[in-house]
């Protein structure tokens, strides 16, 4: 294999932390090329002077100076802004850029990595649950693979190698979350750390929030759809707390290919850097005398009425998902906030997609707008 | 698809009949060019009606006559003898030879199938059992591709297609048979009857009572061997009772890729004639609702000692698995017709690994001695 050169946009998240790992485990596969974040600066200098990444970027622009300074005795280039993201995927010694920021901010950066031909390890779902067909059409365009990193995703498209038959359906595992047994009265004043203790996955905070209200799920029936060119009839949600079958694809002939492991995001990570090839890990193995029994339910959509909504987005198309999105950042930052309950995220996204201009046929000043819009009118609702 | 011109080898077995309904429901892809089988004459006779192939073969020359008066109305060539059913796979207008004969028996037609280069169904695990290393390399040197049709190797086969990376090993699951909770020392005393309960397969009777025995399991596993290019060690076997997954493979990077569906074995005969297609099916799909709860267990290899026999048999190669088949042949004949209890055919087995001449390099001869002197060493140790 060829070594690849890697952009990690969100390298002090979960994901990039994980994708650094993956790295420096395979030093003769995999460079660190750049590296970006938001506002975590302690953390990327330490992953800077260690990776001597060709450029870093800190997205906010006023720790600028400090990044800059703690790196002069380096030979990398330092950057700021948000433009400065969006533009560094361009740079042509980019083989591989791993989206995995958090929410809306991927789109724009993930839009010009595709023009600029870069292969993407796709981590942040939000850019295909706002912009799906124009992402789409854009690296069907540019003949860039995109390659899914969430673990349902990177099943199904692990699942799919090699097959030349369409699909029957795709069917996305969940674990549930942590309020898979909680009742709908006590859900009503569940906590921040409540939500937080997600039982199979580390994750940042927006994302585990999102499991626990099932609006993670919802995204990615809406990112395979994208990704695997399939209806919503054809997407299936099981829950199967045990996160130990990752997630399935029915053929027409009726056989369904499932991908397996112990949870761990580290696979989908390096298996997206590594497609079409596998590279040996030391990653603990699955062992069925610790797993005997795998589970599985119905999602209740009465409960976790995201996940309908979601459903109900796709159904309607234009820039829905994109309100539906937005909505959602919004109203999880309240809750982190702790100024709205658990159950009330679902009824404020449930008003704002009613109230929102929908917009059948968007451009990318549409898809724009709509956030912009959207933050507003959500925010809005929040007493 | 060009339309695939198929011969059945043992049409009126369990395999040969789902076979024929493949075939049936597919006129546009599949035609039926030759049928064989051994004794059952009514059965041919009626398929041959319906399907109209090239030529039929019957085992048994005794029934050669009212096979052929029965066909005499018909452009149907009728032989009959062993040996014409060796010699009708050189046919010029076969495409596929579906291998679903019972035992030893399957060796030479299977041989001269390869050397006509034609793609290879196999149904009969025996082959490989017996003569693996000959026949896989029969296969590399005329380039003719094995599709196993067993429900385990063939979950395995489509979880590679594809994959370009080695294999971390294989894991064939096993339903655990009628047998799975009964203590050994009812099982000294359970009858033909019971043993001939399958839970979740309908299949001929020498197969389950292999199935039964676990025999059929260490059968799988050395088939496995040959199939996938594995050592011993990298084949593990568990115990799956609801017989939902079918088989994994787990790839170097710890990632496991699993086959799944309901138990019917229609779908990989189907998918040996389609591949690397698939083809729509109405078979009935899994649904997680009746399925909800998945188990996996160790098997017990000292209550089931015909597994540990089968890893010893590859462990010691040779003609040791040619050995062991033939020995299982004739007790499991014996303990069909009442003449010897369950755990005496494992007991004898044993006793017949120990005795029979060892060759580390067996020839095609070697085998075929092997076959018969076993044959007659077993017999005699049957009171």
């Amino acid at each position: 294999m060829i070594k690849k050169r890697i952009a990690i946009l969100g390298s002090t998240g979960s994901i990039g932390t994980q994708a650094l790992e993956v790295i420096e485990a395979n030093p003769d596969l995999f460079e660190v090329e750049v590296l970006t974040a938001n506002n975590s600066i302690e953390l990327l200098i330490e992953q800077a002077v260690r990776y001597q990444p060709n450029a870093v970027v800190i997205g906010n622009e006023a720790k600028y100076q400090m990044v800059a300074d703690a790196l002069s005795r380096y030979p990398i280039k330092v950057y700021a802004g948000s433009k400065a993201i969006e533009q560094i995927v361009e740079m042509e010694t980019i083989d591989v850029v791993l989206t995995a920021m958090v929410g809306y901010s991927g789109l724009m950066p993930t839009i010009n990595a595709i023009k600029s031909k870069k292969v993407i390890a796709l981590a942040n779902k939000e850019t295909l649950v706002v912009a799906g067909e124009l992402i789409t059409a854009l690296s069907q365009e540019n003949r860039v693979p995109i390659i899914p990193v969430d673990s349902e995703h990177s099943a199904i498209f692990q699942c799919l190698v090699g097959e030349l038959s369409p699909i029957d359906k795709v069917i996305l595992t969940a674990s549930g979350g942590p309020f898979l047994h909680t009742d709908i009265d006590t859900l009503k004043t569940v906590t921040r750390a409540d939500a937080l203790k997600h039982p199979n996955w580390s994750m940042g905070a927006k994302i585990t929030i999102d499991s626990a209200s099932m609006m993670n799920k919802g995204f990615e029936v809406i990112e395979a759809k994208w990704l695997f060119g399939v209806t919503p009839d054809q997407i299936d949600v099981v829950i199967h707390p045990q996160s130990i079958i990752h997630s399935m694809v029915q053929f027409e002939d009726s056989s369904i290919k499932a991908q397996m492991g112990l949870p761990d995001m580290k696979l989908p990570i390096q298996y997206a850097f590594t497609f079409p090839d596998r590279v040996k890990t030391d990653f603990k193995r699955l062992n069925f005398k610790d797993y005997s029994t795998l589970t599985f339910l119905e999602p209740d959509t009465g409960k976790f009425r995201n996940l309908a909504f979601a459903y109900e987005s796709m159904r309607q198309g234009g820039n829905m998902p994109c309100i539906l999105n937005a909505a959602n950042e919004v109203v999880v930052e309240a809750f982190l906030k702790g100024k709205i309950g658990f159950l009330e995220m679902s009824d404020i996204i449930e008003k704002v997609m009613c109230r929102a201009s929908f917009v059948q046929k968007p451009t990318l000043a549409d898809y724009c707008e709509t956030d912009t819009a959207v933050r507003t009118l959500t925010t809005s609702l929040i007493r």
